[in-house]
């Protein structure tokens, strides 16, 4: 995406720039159309040598390349409310790509805001869905074939054949060999995360803080105790753990929002835990309707808003309201064992909340009903039963 | 539960017997107050000494003691469809108490009116809400002195502090020591699963078959290609499968449906295998807008039916049509890795689907539609958010 | 219901006083039990003779009658958001008596504290279920005897054979006749409407203003552009208005939260124009997306919530911060005609509001998209469904 | 909508005619561009002259016309399913343009391949997406001027500033002087229903008996106990006392499916008697439960799918199994009073239901449960409303 400005030849156009094939092309290509370039990149945690990004940018033509660490407004306004809302999409994809987007749009906005002036109604140009770009590059063979004539150095080859986005919250591989559903990623794919099979033999173990449904601290018990706290910090931390014990692997068939099916594979290491320790939490300090609500009507809905590009609007704004007033009373501590691949939940604990009772979930004791209780309320909910059975013949 | 007939003394009593500590006090309380008492086992799977526990049952007084193998009617009629509706309790549960329920409550019936004649007006004795039983046996200490006194053999010792459900889709823990939900279950509590840490170091594979939605067969590919067919064998096959690489465990707080939260340990091995694989499958085979239905309306409230003991319903009813109905298409094979704990995906496939389709997915080759085509698709969603972001300041 | 305390023989009670049968043989009985009686008499505009009733309660032995007037947080704190939200129960019933019922609960308990001073474990004795008075007046014949015994002054007649509930929102006539649902309720029950066939010839035109979805402003066109505001006043002058043109009828069989199907007739005069009024201005005013959220997700639970008694709940309260969030756009004029029954539209307009866009929504002007996007918008809808139409034999 | 075929100049075309403006344009126009036309009018009960339209169609150059009766099947197969389903859009709206749709596009499709042989890949031209047709008419004006150089006779005048579209179910208006939505539709655009104000002053009474929730058998009681059955004839003299009692009038504004708000008038007659008459029924004969899950997931999403042209896809297939399996209890009859706008119902009975039981409803006999049920129900239900209440301060 780039949005072009109108003070040269054809104006000047500032480009989202990731340094990788297709955005290195369309630099080369709007510049041969005319435009000064200027690049915007946004450092949402790809494990990127931006400096070389900038070398390879302004050796393509760029005028100015900037560089913007977007990372802890990643992780505190877009990962977080998303760990509160347990968002997952089609019950296993954690939403990495989509989670990142709206902050590189918002920033990319803001910036060229601040750069030219405000200006209300901005122009996209967008090379994919222009004729003149998307009839030249039918696909990456002409990609490629554009890149050798404009000297834009490749660094995707024939052995990875596929291709990735990456933040600090995940990365994806589709496309090339991975288009056969059947086929099994090959073992040097994964990036990210060792293999669980080569993980450690001996598991490590950490206790993670929550305040309202956000991670507040990290203690590594296994490690001398490490504390982290931070939002930023705690994420890169756990990431850093998640990554060493094999955690947080997908490999999936998807549903596109323009209704294709697609084959994805993904690494999410730090969500893949913060995912299991907050559902865990949850059990303890949320209420069982509150949770309920939350899990019927908000978490389906936010999840499916995120993987439709569609964090920018009235019902997103209107579901991240119900998502903060749910959270209100999930504070505590989850202590999780980290194995080979597995998060194992090993305790959970709060001060705060009152809604676990020992002495009335025990079996022992008759905790504040009596069994002629049990027994009326369930004469009282078979009444409407009991009629229906009449009408049935179960047996 | 217990259902009084009444042709003895006070009448007779066929009481639902598990051998366990609490319904062998019950046959022997019942005795104490002048039933006489019939029992009846269902085989569930629940790995038990049943020829031991009739000789304990009669021991106790019992007149009759009926033995009767419900496990095909379990995983054919309860497990299958409930995989078909991916059904799970708080994102977590797989409900394999509330599973097991209906079948036993069924069958008891069915066997109760063979046995004595049609009977539409059962009247059921529930000793644990009858004054004179309850309120004599507060706790299990109350039980246990009771059992010394009548010389019911107790198996439960103090080495094993808590409470058990087995079937053949789980074995649950509760109560006891787990009552503290910060308290980490001891290694040896676990019955069913070897610890992730102690499983073999080579992963095995196995290749399943579904048909419309149900598995239909089990491929080792490990292990000389052995197949297995046939609902009941390939659900234990599976178990066996899973109980060797440490796969199923769960350990939560839950709501209860009463409003208490309690925490419950679990083991499910082959249903966490199937969950796994039956939801890869249908990423593949089954329409985008029908699962996102399925999930949001018919998966929550079947579960939440299942888990308050709602299964002979008509809302159940209702939602079983359904859950048939999303089933047509998801038909094929999945590939797992099982390592440690972990369900590893390594590929899928489907003869007789065609949802997905390997060249509209690429991304070297235009399918289907043109970058015109996304240009006016874009454009007219956002109409509306053009008219919203107006009014609000992003930037 | 009333709450004990425990400065008398058995105590002081304080209850919660109707001036009907019931509430007079509870007090009547409660003295004979030895309990001192206050009576708390709620004023949520019900047609009652106040005077009247504290007379006829210090008759019984009341030592203390307290009226309070309710009016203005019955129609603000209660019935507004629930204008706000549309809430209705199973397609029909605007909930006038679960709507009221907490703001009485509230404030019984606020005059209790405030009298007697902090009491956080209130004991409440509901006689209806206490077996000395519920086996002693088994129904409604036994009240009349001890009515008759302890001259309490009975106005219910075998004139009106149904039960009655009533205040400022609604009344409910149920039991007696009405029990047969195919009998048609006798004209001269209906107590605060006129029949629509009686009603004026000539319609009654009106225009009400809503901020943020409630009503702030109400303007008699037909008579001299009448003004009136304040939400008490607005809301009991289109009481009036309604009342006069036959407008809130209801006849239903609904299902009770314990299960049971029972048969109720309703007035509910302003509550039905407001409802129209409001749903009108969320055409012209709302979010399609918010509204498609609120109306699938928080108007039914919210609803449910209300008739089940649930409103001093933690899931009350998560949907009540979600109602207030959708309500922000919802600003305008509605202008209604009513007559005899109807409530008709005649037009709306929002000053402040964008959303709607008479060029864009005109057929003459293409808005804001051409017709090759609708092309693209639907070839990219279209994908799915043609890939499913090719298994599907339609024709 | 005109389906191309390939044996003329440019091929033979199949139009779908409906004797208007618009498509009389559109059949000389693709004459113009060197097509033949061939002409299908579909008969889903508007009030037409199909005589004359064919006459016009020859008119404009037409080769053949053909004109066929689809009412009974737009009634059985449409209609009554959404009667069924209770569909309605926004809460407002009966959907009569959406319901039509379906049964026309399948006609024709059947219509073009018995004519010309089984043809898979039908190519659809839409006039108003091809540039060459919608450049040169950019408005309503372009194909007056058109009209009259071709010699189309032209029914739309200034007198008549709106469109409609009207089929046996409903007529809708909109654009022109409605693009305002704070104009009062004029007396005289109503063309179905007499004004309210003009309707008799004597109410008409009818009996409605449903099956499986369709309607089966109406009787008017008031005219000599007339009996009409089938399922078209039945709707058809539905719509006669409709409309000749003023009912089935609405005037909103809508979100439509790209976003767009517009306003429309509809007169929807019988659809708005019946609708009254099965929610009622329901009442009557439906399970709470089934009821509840039916309203909230089945209602509004088979509703949008509607709205959204998406009647012929997997999801609404899904849901309309769904709808089916809700019904078989919905037998029985309604009486309703019809009266100057107004629905009222005045009745309603089973002979083949019991789930409402007069007994158990009423307040003189205790059904089912005794008092002290209550104190157990209400005593399990507040256990998590106690400990939530501790934190609370509502006082």
């Amino acid at each position: 995406m780039s949005a072009a400005t109108t003070t040269s030849t054809k104006g000047r156009v500032l480009l989202a720039y990731s340094g990788g094939l297709d955005t290195s092309c369309i630099l080369a290509w709007l510049i041969e159309q005319g435009y000064e370039v200027m690049c915007y990149m946004a450092n949402v945690g790809q494990e990127e040598d931006f400096d070389a990004a900038v070398i390879k940018a302004k050796g393509c033509g760029a005028t100015k390349v900037f560089v913007e660490d977007l990372q802890r407004e990643f992780v505190e306004e877009l990962i977080y409310p998303a760990v509160q809302a347990n968002t997952i999409y089609e019950g296993v994809y954690l939403l990495g790509t989509s989670l990142a987007r709206p902050v590189i749009a918002r920033r990319q906005v803001r910036f060229e805001l601040a750069y030219y002036a405000l200006k209300p109604d901005i122009k996209v140009i967008a090379p994919w869905r222009v004729p003149e770009f998307y009839e030249r590059f039918a696909g990456r063979k002409d990609l490629l074939a554009f890149a050798e004539e404009k000297n834009i150095p490749v660094v995707q080859t024939a052995a990875k054949p596929w291709s990735t986005d990456e933040n600090l919250f995940h990365i994806s591989y589709e496309a090339g060999i991975l288009e056969d559903p059947d086929v099994t990623p090959p073992k040097d794919m994964w990036k990210l995360t060792v293999d669980p099979e080569d993980a450690p033999n001996t598991p490590e173990r950490i206790t993670i803080e929550f305040t309202q449904g956000k991670p507040t601290k990290v203690i590594n018990t296994t490690h001398g105790n490490k504390e982290v706290t931070g939002g930023l910090e705690i994420f890169l931390y756990l990431n850093q753990l998640a990554r060493q014990n094999g955690i947080g692997r997908l490999d999936i068939v998807e549903n596109r929002f323009i209704g294709i099916k697609s084959r994805g594979c993904y690494e999410t290491p730090a969500g893949t835990i913060l995912r299991v320790a907050h559902m865990d939490l949850e059990g303890l300090t949320l209420d069982r309707q509150v949770r309920n609500l939350r899990d019927q009507f908000v978490t389906p809905q936010y999840s499916n808003i995120l993987y439709n590009g569609m964090y920018f609007s009235p019902e997103a704004e209107f579901l991240l309201s119900s998502i903060a007033a749910s959270q209100k009373t999930v504070n505590g501590e989850v202590r999780l064992k980290l194995y080979k691949g597995n998060v194992i939940v090993e305790g959970r604990s709060s001060k705060t909340n009152n809604l676990y009772d020992m002495e009335e979930s025990s079996m022992d004791v008759q905790g504040g009903f009596s069994p002629l209780d049990s027994e009326g309320f369930i004469k009282i909910q078979s009444i409407r039963l009991k009629k229906w059975g009449l009408n049935q013949k179960f047996v």
